[in-house]
């Protein structure tokens, strides 16, 4: 089976492979009366254009959206949006390799496997090329939930992370790698060209923070926020751990050390309380507290490096590849609009499936 | 909103209250033709029940189940079974203090300002005591998938981990941790019971895998297997993170670390090949590859605790509360035969829907 | 397939059959702070309940409703309501023929051919049984619409019609039937008995109409208002057709004759237009105009006659059988409140459907 | 609340406005290794295509489809299928009357009520213009039910039907109204040319059959397959009523005159019965019995008419309004392949649902 929605009340639908013709996503129950053109969206999808510097793939593609549905005089009218990017580099390549064998650690055989026949050019539909589509949809998503900001940074590459003393939103647009904290990202310049230039490659791990979310929003029992946001990460290519709030690190706590108390707000006309901890990443019980929702995503090292690896053919024979395409030496670091934008579509869909039950 | 049903073709739907007379799932979507009755279910209620050691909520539950539709003469018939538990040690105590403030950790508040109004006996809907009826769910979802062994255990218990070197998973029955290292065991009857004493509580990490899941299963791109089980356990009560594979440690491996080269079968008549590792959980591009899928599940400590914590009441007025019931010093424990039943429930819909459009 | 989950954000899923312990629905999705017993839903079941008359089955059954979950000190909380209806006159009977060989005009061979299996005893599943869990669902939903009055009535029976000029709705509490026009019931109660005495059956033709429906529900494109009711309607047991306002009438008309002009609204105050005549049904565009909504619904006779037909066994040998048993002479009168519910469960869906996105 | 997806096995989600740059489909969990190209679809799409009579819209649009994604040298890959048809005349046009006042009949003032906004060029979302999408998918669902014939008709125009006696399927490619009764034609060509003439419009009644269903497919209680079918058929532009089988007709039949009795197969190796009538329609308890599955469809004569009609603008104030443009007097007519499209999705997400659960 395929699956390509994802969302409840407000759904996008992505279709496209790395070397077809283009590539899209349709937003699907987006309200209507929001002002949206291609330039509120372009700024996101430049952000995770690739080619932009050396540590990502040399893959030039401009990514410009066009709409194509659903905005009629600069307003949303609540039908589905159609959003289309054209794909323009697919440089003509010899694929004859990966045609008849699976590159270890991608998608390759999974997909024989199942479906028994792949376009196996650039990864086909498996390649992290879609989620440029995401983060056109993402886009859309933000103007359902002015009311929130959401921003994602890398806050570790290769097991190097950054110091929380050192932490500067500012700074991440002033390095390639979306890195919060000025030393580290002098000290990951480094470290990922080496990888680079050794044909190797890197994990990182990916944060991102919501704030601005009412309290309330979520579907228990089995649409919680968590849940959601937990499934919206683990679909993004090369991830393979999230976490919400403290993660992993609460699993080490004492009940005491992992409280989040409360008090009456200090900011007169508040409704909501004041906590005086957020180990919980603003989720109890699937639903949000009002506090900042915090999530950690883990990716993987790029599949993709030049020391040739055992594997197998599509006969089932040994053979030995390596992968000699354009590539990122570490995926982690395009991942953040991608996160950024899976954040914000969760959250806007959750709004309306309160606003339609509690509303 | 809420969303109480789980699953694509095999869903189930669960309803009940701490505090109700009953609770239950209906499980909609499984095959017709396989052997069912209450005998089949009861063995996973069993080990999920509370009550068992002084290391687990001391309520007393029979936890017994009773089917009370879609099974013909010990055959699920493709109708919806109906699954229902009663709940019978509801003691009597009072919820007047409970009913007014807000315990901190749980999610009073957020149901508070959700619904405006919640059902405060035992937490309601928010309580782990309807894991139960995912329990018996998961129980005819193994039915579904004779071919997957699923077996989970507690890896980790207040930062306390086991070491493989020890792991036996026939140990997991000889205490009451379900923990594979009878070493470890000893330790943590220690350590849990002085947390128990000081009304204290722990944080645990639950570690599953299937074995005999054959390549294949899985709908990208939304409906990815590894996305699905995130979303299946963290929406687990008090689940943090969730980790495929190596998870988090992958994001600080290099490629060649983290490679998962194939070679062809060495099991004469195997159609799959020989894996050399499996950092990868079994799951490439959201499908499974033949290999074990495995998953690790993070448990923040009991959020009730005997401290007393600053908290707010239904008028938003500063109070202190701690919480006095029945509890279970580390939650985590009991997660086991949840965490199992949720990858049951979420493999064998994969299967179906494998088969629905590759078939 | 097993589909057992109608809606999407007031969703039910219903289980049972006729002969087993019980049937219920688990309501999801109502919006919390609803006023909620038991004796709010047991009005709606009596109306639909069996041996009322000589014109219904004489099946005695009580058909009382049990809440048990998803209501607190009287109001719904929200989370799921369970609905539970135990079967008490299960009549002990021979049901060896009605195993062996399939009655024609009933699912017993189609859910044969589907399932390789079926529960015979009294239809199974597919027993018109199961719509009283959908009359309980039904009066949920009607909670959930007060602005809202629904109601049905049968007319036409065997091809008599009554007259629109004798309509008055104040009738249908006075005759066995369902039957607003006083003079119609009359001759029914002839044509109906016949029918029965002769171990015949016929055809009915229920209507219904729902008031006070604001303009603006529905979801197009395929969650048309219209298309969801065709697909409430068209899944009620013995149902072969439904129109919405003049139906298969409209496809005789002119452009003019179809017209539906509007004016400025002659109730000061009021926002909407008056409409100068309704041959849509209350639905353009798949969406309400504020004008009533109106529904016919086609019930077939009822299948179960004492003449003997031909038919096939389990081995596909030719047979005869005629059915015994306890049987409606017309299925149509009992579907009244059945389509009432049904009309309320897609009217209470589309309203949070809309408040979610227009909301 | 928008819902622009259809199905669900097999799903397809539309997008565009009459007036937009181009509409499409994607159509999404079609099973890999079909062959597919342009070519299969544009029949289709043909037959669908305005300005082909003078009895259609004179609008002319090539209705060229392109294949953006899902296919791989020939054959589709299993990942989802992105359809686009551009507009090309898009006649510049004075919109300011249409923008302004509400045409009665039409979806204006119920779209202006549910978004309080709307893409009034040519009825924007709202227009049939969307049903090409349809046709396209549905060309897609023919390769996926190889097994399966659909064809429709046209049987009756203003009032004036087919006669059975006449009946030739191969008639209705020498006509434009797709009859299969040339007597019909014949009178059609004067009847409907006689509303063209006059500004009017006539209503229709489409047919559609299915034949080699195999029995089995439906999925009960709630994805009957005579209910998902009429769910299709309603949700078409301008449709009023639909049947399965006899339809109202059932509702005047005595029991007996109703059935469907069963004989053993008359050919040899076949698995059914042979069924002495077919009153169902091919359909029994939602479940296809083998029989073909017929339904028959009434569309509303085309609510543009030259005849001035009182209707209100934006402002709610009274005004007069009739429409000049393009349009079918017998919106019918081009419904015939848009019913078949439909019949096919549905049948084709059924194959794989029952594949799913009972294969």
């Amino acid at each position: 089976m395929s699956v390509n929605t994802f969302g409840r009340l407000l759904r996008f639908t992505t279709w496209g492979e790395s070397h077809g013709p283009a590539l899209g996503a349709v937003v699907d129950g987006c309200p209507p009366g929001l002002a949206l053109d291609e330039a509120a969206i372009q700024p996101f999808l430049d952000a995770r254009r690739p080619g932009q510097s050396k540590f990502t793939t040399q893959r030039q593609e401009p990514d410009a959206v066009k709409i194509l549905s659903g905005v009629f005089e600069g307003k949303t009218t609540g039908t589905p949006i159609s959003l289309m990017i054209e794909n323009v580099d697919q440089r003509s390549k010899d694929y004859s390799e990966v045609a008849k064998a699976y590159r270890p650690g991608h998608a390759d055989y999974a997909y024989d496997a199942k479906y028994g026949f792949r376009d196996y050019r650039g990864g086909g539909r498996s390649s992290a090329r879609e989620t440029a589509a995401r983060v056109a949809a993402g886009a859309v998503a933000r103007l359902v939930i002015p009311e929130v900001t959401v921003r994602a940074w890398v806050s570790e590459i290769g097991g190097d992370a950054i110091v929380m003393d050192n932490f500067d939103f500012a700074e991440i647009g002033n390095n390639p790698f979306f890195c919060p904290d000025a030393e580290a990202a002098k000290r990951w310049e480094v470290l990922v060209d080496e990888a680079r230039l050794a044909g190797s490659s890197v994990g990182a791990v990916v944060e991102c923070e919501a704030t601005g979310v009412p309290a309330g929003w979520g579907a228990p029992l089995y649409g919680k926020l968590d849940a959601d946001l937990a499934a919206a990460m683990m679909g993004i290519n090369a991830v393979k751990g999230v976490e919400i709030g403290d993660g992993f690190a609460a699993a080490r706590l004492t009940g005491e050390g992992n409280a989040d108390p409360m008090r009456p707000s200090s900011t007169p006309g508040e409704d909501g309380p004041d906590f005086l901890a957020n180990h919980a990443g603003g989720i109890a019980g699937g639903i949000s507290t009002g506090q900042p929702v915090r999530v950690r995503v883990a990716f993987k090292p790029t599949s993709s490096i030049l020391t040739p690896q055992q594997t197998i053919n599509r006969d089932g024979e040994a053979t030995e590849m390596f992968t000699k395409g354009r590539h990122d030496p570490c995926v982690g670091i395009r991942g953040v609009p991608v996160v950024e934008a899976m954040m914000a579509l969760v959250l806007a869909d959750h709004k309306l499936l309160h606003r339609g039950q509690c509303g």
